[in-house]
């Protein structure tokens, strides 16, 4: 990404219970997600990316805010929230799920815990879910309450968070499984903590339950840390696309459906449950996507940084698409892309150009991910 | 409002159509709005305010995103999100309404545009009204349509806008009233213009029906308008705390009620229509709100910008409240601000404490607005 222009700070935009220690950990630019900010450099890309998979980050990840759906019909509106099968889960069980509209375009692509059979937090991406389940709420006749809790995820990533963990709670997380979640504490700080995360490498989510301790638990954390290895850091972009994870509004929006991003497996059709958008994705399911996300390893001198606009791609002098996430991985030593492709142009190993301003280079398509990682599917 | 930290530009956050122009002109920092960039800074704020007052200002608000509400329901549905009385509303005409849920928590400030008897543009202030409308929409039984339209606004304000647009558009919006919108081109560029604004000045709004002419409508007024006095500029903190302008978030959320912030104008409960919220403020406006806004006016060495933070309220020892937005106007010679106080001390006339981290200083509770406007209420 280009560093560019002065970032102002003001009121409108909320600071998570983190921000303060991010300021004090020398942290040099944010992002705004869910109208707050997100700290998005702690100096170098490729060092945070090494710090993250060769060691541990510690990132400031509070503005994943959290919807609560709670009360008697709790489990009933939450399935009419999301197209996948929730029949199953249990509470302490977390889940990646999509929220879809009416159209079956993608409203978020949260991590959904379940914490009681009448109380689930949805933990969001960069879009108001609060808003959109409060108006389904309205008319559904349903008996439930919706609100934000007072829940600040820290993410906890890469191969030593396991050694921190254990330095921070001894054995009392040992079996806590991929996906799944636990009430915590730690120095008398309420904590909710999941083995989740944005790396597809081995990690936690901390989600502090007392805003005014922010400071505290960072503090705590990093004291431990430290000595094993932990920076501060942030969410690594290059790490994101050599994995394939979805960025919300960059490579995901409203305009886009779940088939088309490869993620049919969060769509069960065959439920009973009448989910919201249930009869639009029966019919795209049937005739099939007209696009299809896949991955691009571009030519040309190793990327700077992340693209700022989207990238037409060109095959036969047409636009056939475009590249919505690219960045140079250094340990594939190549320039990697997530790109969304007219169907046609969609096959592994086909050609194509990618037009980045006046540059044009050739890509090829490939099979994503580029690199699968260390935490595998089982339970998610 | 301090310059903090570089800013990352980015795909996850969208670029107004008027973007690549901003960053020609010299915009020098964004916030972020409706998860797209908001030019805050071309150089000096006080400067800024100058241009807007004496002059006029040339501003980027693409940011405001508008939802399109059509369809043979659209009136009877747009009435239920409002609690303002929309019965006398004219096609062409604005109004400046709230948006409340079913606690009466105000959900978005936006001005209104009735396009048509079935067609409403909410034009936004920061929040993701589109998935709001959505929601309610899924289970009302109405038949709607709601998404966002090709629309973004540039905002011209300040006395010589006046003087610019008829360079541009001749004698032809003469007749054009507050708050009151027309459908116009400017060298084939089709446009929405209405004599709205956010800085109580004389000024308009030129909403822009095709994004990829983005540049093309920029550089059209800054070609005629420099010559008048017109300069690139950004909506101004010092102007609209004059005015009392809210800013959504800073001021108000999900958490005030119409009432606590001055606006119970906008409240209509008489009216026969449901509008969602409408018993919690029937039973708020019956019981007298809890807090209510004041103006304050504080001691002390001028502020250097605007609060980075919210500052506490004192009175006898005890919080009272608190101030959301404070600056120094240079023709107040003042330090003023906007602060939401329990009612005991809302008091005009009383003096509090404000505590800006370890400094606290004297401050005088005054009405507000602090400076009016040529711009006055009649038509809003």
């Amino acid at each position: 990404m280009t560093k560019a222009k002065d970032y102002v700070i003001g009121t409108q935009v909320r600071k998570s219970p983190f921000f303060d220690a991010t300021m004090r950990w020398g942290v040099e630019s944010f992002s705004v997600y869910n109208h707050m900010y997100l700290p998005r450099s702690f100096g170098s890309e490729v060092e945070n990316f090494h710090n993250l998979v060769d060691h541990a980050i510690l990132c400031d990840v509070g503005a994943e805010r959290q919807v609560e759906i709670t009360g008697p019909d709790a489990a009933r509106f939450m399935q009419m929230l999301t197209p996948r099968d929730l029949s199953g889960m249990e509470p302490g069980q977390c889940k990646y799920v999509l929220l879809t509209d009416t159209d079956g375009g993608i409203l978020n692509d949260p991590i959904l815990l379940k914490l009681a059979e009448d109380r689930f937090w949805i933990s969001l991406s960069d879009s108001d879910i609060l808003l959109w389940a409060k108006g389904v709420a309205v008319h559904s006749g349903m008996d439930v309450s919706i609100a934000e809790p007072d829940a600040s995820p820290l993410q906890l990533q890469g191969p030593k968070s396991k050694p921190v963990m254990h330095a921070l709670f001894g054995d009392a997380l040992d079996d806590l499984k991929y996906f799944h979640h636990r009430r915590m504490e730690l120095d008398g700080i309420p904590l909710i903590v999941s083995r989740t995360g944005w790396s597809k490498e081995y990690g936690y989510e901390l989600f502090l339950l007392d805003h005014t301790r922010g400071d505290d638990l960072w503090e705590a954390i990093m004291a431990v840390g430290q000595p094993l290895g932990l920076t501060p850091g942030h969410t690594s972009t290059i790490r994101r696309i050599e994995g394939a994870l979805l960025s919300y509004r960059a490579d995901a929006n409203i305009g886009t459906n779940p088939y088309e991003l490869n993620l049919g497996r969060l769509v069960d059709l065959d439920q009973d449950a009448d989910f919201i958008g249930k009869a639009a994705l029966r019919r795209i399911a049937k005739e099939g996507p007209q696009r299809k996300q896949v991955g691009l390893q571009m030519e040309g001198a190793p990327l700077e940084g992340a693209n700022t606009d989207y990238w037409d791609v060109i095959a036969n002098g047409q636009r056939v698409g475009m590249v919505t996430s690219a960045i140079y991985s250094p340990r594939l030593e190549q320039n990697i892309a997530l790109a969304l492709l007219a169907v046609d142009h969609a096959d592994t190993g086909n050609t194509v150009e990618v037009a980045m301003g006046e540059t044009r280079v050739t890509a090829k398509v490939v099979d994503l991910p580029f690199y699968a990682g260390n935490e595998t599917g089982s339970g998610d």
